[in-house]
């Protein structure tokens, strides 16, 4: 069983001979050979480059026994293929002009990946001849709620405020937006898929502070709109929702073959409350690679006990690794996950 | 029965004639009135001084029908007994010399409420004499990990990553830490107990952001050595986490009387997963709050009628109120509640 096969077995629940892994923003800041790239070309540079993307998603697959890469890229694609202006200064992404009125949602366009985003299917293509075709290749996107709140929001936020009230006082226009972003990522991952990606992640970093109601409405909806459009192609879809404890039940009918499941739950858990019918990856504290590699160990071991052998687990991170995470930690937990083999 | 009356027979699971309602963070940057008090004192001057507790704990009190005051004043005041320096710059607070090492923690003296927060003590009986006997009076206090988060970060922080770090990394310091936090806070809480609070609220902000694993360790352990040194009292106790979905079980055995139970989270189910065994506090998203009246009062009758009559439900908001919420906001939220009289 090679590392694509034991990828794609884990997320259709079915048999592995030991967990296969791979580390959320495996291709990062905390890898010294990224920054070398870095110095060199700043981050758009590298997004749109193929020959560049190719070199940082290789980095971590040379260095770590990794069983998947993930194409190096960035959720604000799609706001930007939309139209909006897209920057990274120093304290997070910019996005102007935000989307407050009915007129500011009629200047947008609909992302078009065919067009827009062709630099992205280039990426993986390239990335799957570096890579070969025994290691499985991910695509990814951010989710409709996510990309909405920086559309809207300008940018990052802590508590997402305009976004939510313009859900409450323009519903409307909120549902509008919702629905092109979730045709606009539909269409990008299948662009994705076709140029080889093995499965895909969809990212929705800030559903997870919505009420339930609300998750509901603003969440699940348009992902679902998303999954809808893919599901005839036959290839895994991960939906991540960072805080997922409150809302795992509903997550679970999103239409994703599995889910992503935070460092804040526990696994075992997360599994009972989706009764075994999706595939589950994570969940280790993203912190815990800065301990001894003794507790890496350990915490590993637990998270694997912990689910008793049920098919259908893909070990990563709770989270993005952190940059402050030394090379080493990321090292002792993918030797970790290799020490559970049979 | 009178609005004193209402909250404690809600936190012991009596009956009622309609829940009883309050609104962390009432006494706020949204009151104009609070406002015209910051305009010519400073935020430390103003929990320093008994008058002006006083006062801008009233403040809310006036305008709307609520059944709780909560005593105006700061989690911070515990680690300043403690001998750190607490400043409040724009951007958040800082505390210097953070907690790194053994030495660091050698400066740190014990917290002793008795001579050190007696100014608490003092603002709690000039609040009872303003307000009366009809209505309650509640105390508060950080909890030791959310205490420790801001003593080791030396502020608030998004990852806590210091914190986790020193957890991992010197388990004996951090233990130690815990412990005389979990201590200090004891005495101050049983302080503000003889000082006339009808009951305390034990806020841990940033302990939804562990694994289980360090939940149960870091928050946990420390809390219930907390509610241990109380439970003499019978005085309720409600514990706030701001994020509990992914640790609700583990926060009912925290010896609490009451949980706090934050937005992101269905409160049916919250009762469903302590078993009704405890009160429950919360839970409208504090947006919502900015949303159209007759929005909120759907969310509030929808969140009442969720329970099916249980006995035990404290209405407040799942986190503090905004800076930015309209003050109609609240008084339609208030105004709902009373709307739920049987």
């Amino acid at each position: 069983m090679n590392a694509r096969e034991r990828f794609l077995a884990a997320c259709n629940c079915q048999p592995v001979d030991r967990p296969p892994v791979w580390v959320m923003r495996q291709a990062g800041r905390y890898l010294p050979e990224y920054q070398e790239v870095r110095a060199k070309h700043d981050f758009l540079e590298v997004c749109r480059s193929p020959d560049l993307v190719t070199e940082v998603t290789m980095q971590p697959l040379r260095r770590f026994g990794l069983d998947a890469a993930i194409i190096f890229s960035d959720i604000l694609v799609v706001p930007e293929a939309m139209g909006q202006r897209v920057t990274y200064p120093t304290g997070g992404p910019k996005l102007t002009p935000p989307i407050r009125e009915t007129s500011d949602l009629e200047r947008i366009k609909d992302c078009e990946p065919e067009r827009d985003l062709a630099y992205v299917a280039e990426a993986l293509r390239h990335m799957r001849r570096a890579m070969g075709e025994d290691r499985a290749l991910l695509g990814f996107a951010g989710a409709p709620y996510t990309l909405a709140t920086y559309m809207v929001e300008g940018g990052g936020s802590r508590h997402q405020e305009q976004t939510k009230q313009l859900a409450l006082r323009k519903p409307g226009l909120m549902d509008n937006l919702l629905d092109r972003l979730a045709d606009g990522v539909a269409r990008f991952l299948k662009l994705q898929i076709e140029a080889g990606a093995d499965a895909v992640q969809i990212f929705d970093t800030w559903a997870g502070d919505l009420s339930p109601t609300d998750f509901e409405r603003l969440a699940l909806e348009p992902t679902r709109r998303v999954t809808a459009q893919l599901a005839h192609l036959g290839v895994p879809i991960i939906y991540f929702v960072n805080g997922i404890a409150a809302h795992i039940e509903a997550a679970a009918d999103s239409g994703a073959t599995a889910l992503g499941i935070d460092w804040r739950m526990d696994l075992a858990e997360a599994r009972r409350r989706t009764g075994g019918r999706l595939a589950l990856q994570g969940n280790l504290d993203p912190l815990v690679l800065s301990g001894p590699p003794a507790l890496i160990r350990e915490r590993v071991q637990a998270i694997h006990d912990s689910l008793e052998g049920a098919p259908g687990h893909i070990f990563n991170l709770g989270h993005g690794v952190l940059p402050t995470t030394p090379v080493e930690g990321v090292a002792a937990f993918v030797d970790a996950v290799h020490g559970l083999a049979k």
